[in-house]
């Protein structure tokens, strides 16, 4: 599941550059039974199985260099832009995906913290894990081209984007705003700067108060 | 991007089960240009594209059947448990993804609504909307099987899952609770309610006021 994403896109175009290097370990191969399961029945009985904590253990016990080891977990701090700013000056980033089950709570002593994606539950960690790294790597500086940005992008300040038009200049009735077409370049600044503002206030208030 | 991920694990199980089904659609298919271009440079300038209009009005417009059209933005309402339930009971979803660039603003008129994974910006929408799609699959009544289930989940009511623990009863001088290991099963439902409670209000005391 995580090769065809890494190897797509930005992520992809990274690696060519040597600006980041994936490496993907299977927490099975560090199994401590001959049936190399990595999970087992829950103490205290209850559906479902619970994945160990030796294999991930070992797994993060093979890693050397300066890691951040990272659980993917809902019950981690919720991932946000200034975690996705604060990851990014990191050597190393250890994502921990369990698929399926939930940990043994004993693995949570052997990572540096929980991230969340938000607050719903999905099969595994590995895209949770994806949708961090797409949000980081495209933050180092090289990753998006000259004619691309992440400073004006939502969320950078707590604002979130001004509106964007391109041609055609009416489409069904809905037309490019007129200030747009004025080739008044203070103008559109002022404008857009209103309705980064207008937008931010209508549809995430919450933003505004940080 | 797509393919790998919903050909694998639950998703493909679910395909299998005909309990889903997906349609992959490329918006180019539908650019109005012969050069087949989906994007133009912004009206009232600034760096990077704009993802035309009239492509995914058109590529919308194919669609039949009782849609729900959702759009992949930063600035749309956050994604969360209780929105994978409201979706979960859709017959069609429609996610509508960016790649690189922004919408066109006018795009917004013709879905039902914005969604965001959550506050941070990613390069595509394609794996936000992958993560949602796990998210709401694994809810749809046989996809997870009967050894497995979602109703104990983290979020399902707002608090945080319990403690799990598995063998070995030690590791590395950390102990399996003596409650799961007694054998008595009116304590560990106490206990493990009650840890729910304590690890939801340490954790994510926010749930709580929900």
């Amino acid at each position: 599941m995580i090769e065809p994403i890494i190897n797509a896109s930005i992520l992809k175009r990274a690696q060519e550059n040597k600006l980041i290097e994936f490496y993907i370990i299977n927490f099975r191969d560090f199994s401590t039974n001959k049936h190399k399961t990595v999970d087992d029945t829950p103490f205290g009985g209850g559906s479902g199985m619970v994945i160990s904590v030796e294999p991930i253990y070992y797994a993060l016990k093979s890693l050397t260099g300066n890691t951040r080891k990272i659980l993917m977990s809902p019950q981690g701090k919720t991932f946000n832009q200034n975690k996705a700013k604060e990851l990014l000056k990191e050597e190393h980033l250890v994502f921990v995906c369990g698929h399926y089950e939930g940990f043994d709570e004993r693995v949570y002593e052997f990572v540096d913290e929980e991230i969340s994606l938000g607050d719903f539950v999905m099969t595994g960690g590995e895209v949770a894990a994806l949708a961090m790294i797409d949000a980081i790597v495209r933050m180092i500086p090289g990753v998006l081209g000259s004619q691309e940005s992440y400073e004006k992008d939502s969320f950078f300040d707590n604002y979130l984007d001004y509106p964007q038009y391109t041609k055609p200049r009416e489409f069904m009735g809905l037309k490019v705003p007129d200030v747009l077409l004025s080739g008044n370049h203070a103008e559109i600044e002022k404008w857009r700067k209103e309705m980064r503002e207008k937008k931010t206030s209508e549809k995430r208030p919450d933003l505004l108060k940080k």
